[in-house]
């Protein structure tokens, strides 16, 4: 199915009365330092800490009330795990989330005080989809993927919607890359609104599937990637590797410490707290690998959750 | 001197060009925490992060030409240091900056960084007075106190003008205090501009010398103050002092933990970086000493210089 900048504005009314319109902020400091002008947006204060919750409540807000009924149903420890419960406790319908018994307590938490009911399960890959697979036919519940899911891909979409409303000038949208789901709602809402506008993405080094898939011409999954952005974990979708290919300009890497430093740079100076995973955005611009010189650049800062116990420089 | 509205609007006049107009910020989990509906005016993001650029800047900006030319001194180490050379820098004229020698590292190189040029002295009240008298002596240079001075005052309050641009229905301000300069200059600006507004401010328990000024009718100095809100160690001047007993509803104390507690859970949730200084305003409502339910609040975070390497909850 193909989706269109008429879906991204749907998922935008959809869930409006529902997402914050996070804040797009400007910080000299951080200019200078890129050399670029650049707007923040700031997904960080979304709603549970990430721009998940956009595509999250756009697919439970996408029900029909008899689908609704019978819930959703995902695998994730992550953002999207949070935000798929918070939706759905305010839509009044059950969330199952499926677990890694090894997840962070913290998360557990986090899912648990949204209401979402939590499976555990051995933490491989095929012990997740198999209790989803078990959760989903006992309730029926409605599956939400992280990413590979084109009401998320819509949802996501809906922060790049409002940054151009705000900043209508760019000339590039930087955003991360894990599975695709904020770079191909990005991709689409950018480039099917302004045309000429670039659309640029920036990955771990360390954890670079994407800009293999990109260089192969087919998706490479990713191999145990070791990265502190432990966002940017997964591998591209079915859905989202098209959308990229035809629409995203490339993909840029970023070191380890390129990552930890654009972090730092945004907490000391912009004054906000951003995960390592939207500082890989910022990463694109700081290592300076390509010339954005003088441009308008939006970078969507996808997150702010971080354990404020042990940051990465300590 | 009689400080009025009129001074702080002509204060924001002149001040435009050079400060930042900062965000105004929302956050739910605070507003549900604390049981009233927050703004946030973002000082931390203010140049040099805090509000004292403000007040600097109309000092500054408010020479004459013939004045100007022979530049500005003061003593201090924080961030009224840099704030005063920044602006300073921009006019282009010298800034004499008196410093303990025992002054951090990172806070004499953030002064020469903007120009400022150091002269350091004992670690004594009485040996930076001194060392100022005679750099004023030699240099003829214009002495800009931290808070008693009529156009730092009056800097200042433009910060709570802005936010009351903003969101003009506050019930309530709160700021914190130390020298007073930040507190007077909300108090007049709010106070003329609103009619019933509350002006309220939140003070160290461990370094109470303007509650307990208020409370005794004159100025008590604070005695050996030790507060994780390093920039709230100063004592009420003979400026501030009545005007802060003439429009400062009350000054609410606020523990050592509630300090630290309301600047983490502001770090984790509105996901703003705050110093300890601009969490004791934050403190005061999540202390609940005082009932403010339901109650529309601005809250003027003061700044946000941290030692992102010296956490206070590690």
């Amino acid at each position: 199915m193909l989706i269109t900048l008429t879906d991204i504005q749907r998922a935008a009314e959809r869930i409006g009365p529902y997402v914050h319109r996070t804040p797009v902020l400007t910080n000299q400091s951080l200019n200078q330092q890129v050399r670029a002008r650049v707007y923040l947006k700031c997904e960080n204060m979304q709603k549970v800490g990430a721009f998940k919750f956009r595509g999250a409540c756009n697919a439970v807000y996408s029900l029909s009330d008899e689908q609704a009924k019978r819930g959703v149903c995902t695998h994730s420890s992550g953002n999207h795990a949070q935000a798929l419960a918070l939706a759905s406790q305010m839509r009044g319908i059950p969330a199952y989330i499926v677990m890694p018994n090894n997840a962070p307590q913290v998360k557990k938490d986090a899912v648990s005080g949204y209401g979402g009911q939590i499976t555990f399960c051995e933490p491989t890959l095929e012990a997740r989809e198999r209790t989803l697979e078990g959760i989903r036919l006992d309730s029926g519940a409605n599956v939400v993927h992280p990413y590979d899911d084109e009401r998320v891909i819509a949802g996501q979409g809906t922060a790049a919607l409002e940054l151009l409303e705000d900043v209508p000038d760019l000339d590039v949208i930087i955003t991360p890359v894990g599975g695709g789901g904020l770079l191909s709602g990005t991709a689409i809402a950018a480039t099917e609104s302004k045309k000429g506008i670039r659309v640029i993405a920036g990955e771990p080094e360390m954890a670079d599937d994407a800009y293999r898939s990109m260089q192969a011409g087919k998706i490479v999954p990713s191999v145990s990637p070791k990265t502190i952005a432990d966002g940017l974990l997964t591998s591209l979708g079915t859905l989202t590797f098209p959308i990229i290919c035809e629409r995203v300009e490339q993909i840029v890497t970023v070191s380890e410490s390129g990552i930890m430093d654009s972090m730092k740079f945004v907490w000391e100076r912009a004054k906000i707290v951003i995960e390592p995973s939207a500082a890989v955005a910022v990463g694109v611009l700081w290592e300076k690998k390509i010339d954005l010189s003088d441009l308008k650049v939006g970078l969507i800062l996808s997150g702010g959750n971080v354990d404020l116990n042990r940051l990465p420089w300590q």
